[in-house]
């Protein structure tokens, strides 16, 4: 019998511009969220794209699999993943996790932000994350009715919830 | 063999009083949460009649079976769902994850925030929305320790998640 | 057919030393977080020992079992939980729900808090929470980015998720 194993995953990313960097330093350029580039939206900060949608999937497939987190495999110790895009970062998490002996049963996301306005994109952003982790991403976006850092627009938290299977031994 | 889908959902919920609403806006009312309805408590606000733990189960289940989120359904361009319990728009969500192909399997929902005391309407809130959802929701709660605005009893998160199941092809 | 239940919890604790205690309350102690202590790390307040990772996997299973919550079990009226530590309760909780008919599929937690480091004692946490509850526990860590009072070094908080099934009648 196939038992199915759960996991949870949370990030936060503060957008760029709430950040009071050293002058000079922080590069101007769009969000990117879902695995999408937000043109003229605020770009969160980050080692690596600030997409909190794809990280938060990410942890959540390690967290069931019980691989370590986005830390242990993409830390700043990792300066090959600096600047590596949310899907890019799927990807390796997917692959790292079907090499630890498992399936990816589904991935689903929610997001908590004011912006970007997601409906109109949700269909492209969940084939973006589906193709990189070759399993079904779902995401689904709300607000925080304008309350925390979420509602004063610093930044945004993604939640996510996964589950895997284990291979059976071949 | 039949696998089941995990979503999660998260919703957010300002309390009415601690809006600055225009002169004449905002009607007194009580509390609704968790499908019922809670006399002398603090309204929450919102489109429909703010019941962050029915709106969180509602996108858990919307996440899980991939069909979209709460803004998609009964957003601000459904005038129908103004003013809507969270037990209408629970049954409505999972008819319409239903109608997409999806059994539900369970619902569970955890909601941060100071007050309602919930421990002893709990059994009550269970059966309300298990009614609303023809599947096992639970309920339970908690505090932030004091902490971020359901510390400062501005309002309450609500984090759900749930599964579902691809009904076999008739 | 075994059918999965999920669940969720959450839980946050305030950095004792964050709170403004009553002239000689509190007693200086290690942090407790994960099943382990964290010598020369700030304190978590709390009626137990402010364990939020093991207090969120207790809540995950109350959660997915639908056996009330933290409250219900270990609350203020339980005096003989007070201090407890987070795998006693997490040990408890996993006896409630098999004496409930449930077999416990696994239970993921990841942690929001700028500390303690927790890549370094991942596997020792995670072996004392899984020995606690007689099932896999993983946890997973990050950070707010600088954002909410996680941010601020005020206060963790805990999400976890946990798969629990209906043991077949004997």
């Amino acid at each position: 019998m196939i038992i199915p194993l759960v996991g949870i995953g949370v990030d936060v990313h503060a957008f760029e511009d709430a950040l009071e960097l050293p002058e000079g330093q922080g590069t101007p350029r769009n969000l990117w969220l879902a695995g999408l580039e937000w043109p003229g939206e605020r770009a969160l900060s980050g080692h690596s794209d600030g997409d909190a949608v794809a990280h938060a999937a990410c942890d959540a497939l390690f967290s069931a699999a019980g691989v370590g987190d986005l830390g242990t495999h993409f830390g700043t110790s990792r300066p090959e993943f600096k600047g590596a895009s949310g899907v890019r970062l799927l990807q390796e998490a997917a692959r790292i996790v079907r090499d630890a002996g498992f399936e990816i049963g589904n991935v689903a996301v929610q997001f908590v932000g004011n912006r970007p306005k997601f409906g109109p994109r949700r269909e492209e952003a969940n084939r973006a994350l589906s193709d990189a982790a070759g399993a079904t991403v779902t995401v689904t976006a709300t607000t925080s009715d304008g309350l925390g850092y979420e509602g004063n627009a610093q930044g945004i938290t993604a939640y996510a919830t996964a589950l895997v299977y284990r291979t059976p031994a071949s």
